[in-house]
């Protein structure tokens, strides 16, 4: 009966990698393609703002953040993804992963199966796709059942899914004709400032945990400049472990297109980072990641894909609040709780997620909410604190009304350093929180540089 | 692979039960007796001091809270468990278990092998011994073996032990001649106010937890009134569980002699309590319990028995500190996270203590300091916290300076409704901690009343 909990393997058995790093191989390979397709953000289907860059999904399939994944899926694998959140390879995988385009750019490309296309991205080559199978689907059908109905997901489905939900609108706008096959990067890109230093592919992540010694290590899932709730949570999950306490506390910051009123994707990352500048969180026993992607908010099923993205990192244990990576009320909040703890049959899941054949290996860390209680003098756990009539929540809306006033905030709900970072970003953008001139200029602009490449 | 972890079997197999609940079954049994023994207290070996009542083992043993053990040790069981800490049965125990009497005792008793003697205790019936072996010691050996050498023991032991150590001296003030055989409680002795009501036998201890619905519950060993910093770390290492925190945290306070400068037994057990009634914890995720017991502060050897009688309580799960259930520098002040950690070769323990055969089930969790930082405005974990010059210790002379001094503690150190039950039982007592008075007369009032039984 061993007690240690030991680094998991990759989600599938193996870290898919597929990143061509001698730029002459790369440039033979993207000389094989039949055709050049210039990679362009997904639009909302009814207002033509960017939802979603395909590019990043590339990046996290390539990198092996979504190992076993290697590509843009085949119809029959859509189709078990969608009915039992299976890959064919048996592994479990939650969401869609599509390269779609429009019948217009199809009729250009003019690609069979068995062709090789070259991605460009901001205009320069990215990587390529080996068609395997060309499929057309219906974007609002793929929409609704990825994240579920009232009616065949009564376990957690509270509201039917529509266009006010941003994850259906991402799958809703998808293009009609679906190219499946392998992504390979053939041209590999150099994230830009201040990205850059967070950006730990899972064998890098691996590598670092090792060498600082890191058996144990619990992640945090994150779209926020962290207030002093969210550190209290990091820390007291970090107290889960086997014998000891998980030796590292990881933060994973998904990067992607953000809703109007998210913080920046700059002042996430370095009000993370702030929190060991800060010495809130040792550094030696913190360590803040990016992965890319386009949040679906799909609160269990997303939690499913962060199991997968933390676990090919080498976490072992994964923290999970309530309305885990939700909006709105379309899933009871416990939803991504009840299936780490149980599991949801109608979404395939019988069992614990970690009980199932081919299953996730990384253990859920289910935890309750934190409050400030003046009685307390602290930022208590609600399974601890009693003093129900005196808690102070920490409500998003009102700490992001205090920061959208200028008010510096108290130290007990925003360390003043974090703070600073969300003042720094500020001056910087002209905004504390993004709006749609954010959103455009970042699909613009996007989170990499490419390297010269003539094809 | 299951990952919920279910309540453990107790240590051994089987709860140890040997309290007869029936007074006339219990006077039939007494009126067997071939002799009559008064218990007294073990007596300082140099100073006549009160160290240890045999009473309180024979209660532990009987109620099961030592299960496998039964009674008093045969010579060869003494043997194996100084050498190998196992008893002849295979399980892990740590420390002798001995009924001592005087020579002259001995000869006034005229009990042979295979006679029962009628212990009596306040004067009256309380327990019997069938006397299954007779035999001397050596308590000096006997005090030294159980504790350890730095030559025999260089892995853990920095020290020889010798009079300065409590527990040296409760062995090295024993008895020669050894009475072995199985107890058994015939007349059943009631606890008296306050601690009744924290009286949870292992029995009643896994009844109450399930009534309560506790899959999982972490022990707190204490011996002490809690400040904020013991309740941190309870409350942290509470985090701990299996896919959520544990369900429970309960304390289980050790009582029994105390060294001068000890807080007194009652207000330990009404200080914990007062954890819940102020609401720092929730009192439906708390439980105050005891252990009678006199403290041998053995370290890593102490720490065996506290996961023992913790296992058979219930508990899941098992917090460890720095210099656990430690005086002076006998021991590495880890001692005993590494025995539960990778094992002590030299007392027999080749593996941590849960995967060594006929270990035991209970898991450690290996908790480092929690200190008091102004910069991070909290009482902070030494895993996080990384303002070294700006962390204040919670100094146990400090604190009990303050309260000798009548100082009303600062609320970031004790919680007011903790510090008033100090404060209660010092005008109880007329001292605020125990002396040489207290200890005498609480060795004649004990903790138990016995109902009366004629024989």
């Amino acid at each position: 009966m061993g007690l240690l909990i030991e680094t998991p393997l990759p989600h599938g058995g193996r870290l898919v990698e597929r990143v061509v790093t001698d730029p002459e191989v790369g440039k033979k390979m993207a000389k094989m393609a039949k055709a050049v397709y210039d990679i362009k953000p997904t639009l909302h289907y009814e207002t033509g703002v960017p939802v979603r860059n395909v590019y990043r999904e590339i990046m996290s399939i390539c990198y092996g953040f979504f190992s076993p994944v290697e590509g843009s899926m085949k119809q029959a694998e859509l189709e078990r993804v969608l009915k039992e959140r299976r890959l064919l390879s048996e592994w479990i995988f939650p969401y869609p992963m599509l390269f779609d385009i429009s019948e217009e750019d199809y009729k250009e490309l003019g690609v069979e199966v068995g062709d090789r296309v070259l991605l460009r991205l901001k205009g320069k080559p990215f990587a390529v796709i080996d068609v395997e199978e060309i499929y057309r689907i219906n974007p609002e059908e793929v929409a609704t059942r990825t994240f579920g109905t009232p009616e065949d997901n009564p376990e957690v489905v509270r509201e039917p899914f529509d266009k006010k939900h941003p994850g259906w609108v991402i799958y809703r706008s998808m293009n009609p004709v679906i190219l499946a096959g392998k992504y390979t990067i053939i041209n590999e890109p150099k994230l830009m400032p201040p990205f850059d230093r967070f950006w730990y592919p899972p064998r890098k992540s691996r590598e670092e945990y090792a060498k600082r010694g890191w058996r144990t290590v619990i992640n945090h899932q994150t779209r926020n400049v962290p207030h002093v709730g969210h550190e209290m949570l990091m820390k007291s999950a970090g107290f889960t472990g086997d014998i000891e306490p998980c030796h590292g506390i990881q933060v994973n910051a998904i990067i992607g297109v953000k809703r109007r009123g998210d913080y920046p994707d700059e002042a996430i990352v370095e009000g993370h980072e702030m929190v060991h500048l800060g010495g809130y969180i040792k550094p030696e026993r913190h360590l803040v990641t990016i992965c890319l992607w386009d949040m679906r908010y799909g609160n269990p099923i997303e939690s499913m894909l962060h199991g997968i993205i933390r676990q090919n990192m080498g976490c072992t244990h994964h923290m999970f609040g309530r309305d885990h990576a939700a909006v709105g009320e379309y899933y009871d909040m416990y939803a991504t709780q009840i299936l780490w703890g149980k599991g949801i049959p109608s979404f395939g899941i019988p069992k614990p997620l970690n009980e199932v054949p081919y299953g996730l290996q990384i253990r859920a860390q289910n935890m309750a909410e934190f409050w400030y209680c003046p009685h307390c003098n602290e930022i208590a756990y609600s399974g601890c604190c009693n003093h129900a009539k005196e808690k102070q929540k920490f409500s998003g809306s009102f700490v992001r009304g205090m920061v959208a006033e200028g008010v510096f905030p108290p130290k007990v709900i925003f360390r003043p350093e974090v703070y600073k970072v969300i003042v720094k970003w500020w001056k910087k953008f002209g905004y504390p929180f993004c709006n749609e001139k954010y959103v455009k200029e970042k699909e613009e602009r996007l989170e990499v540089e490419l390297p010269d490449m003539e094809v």
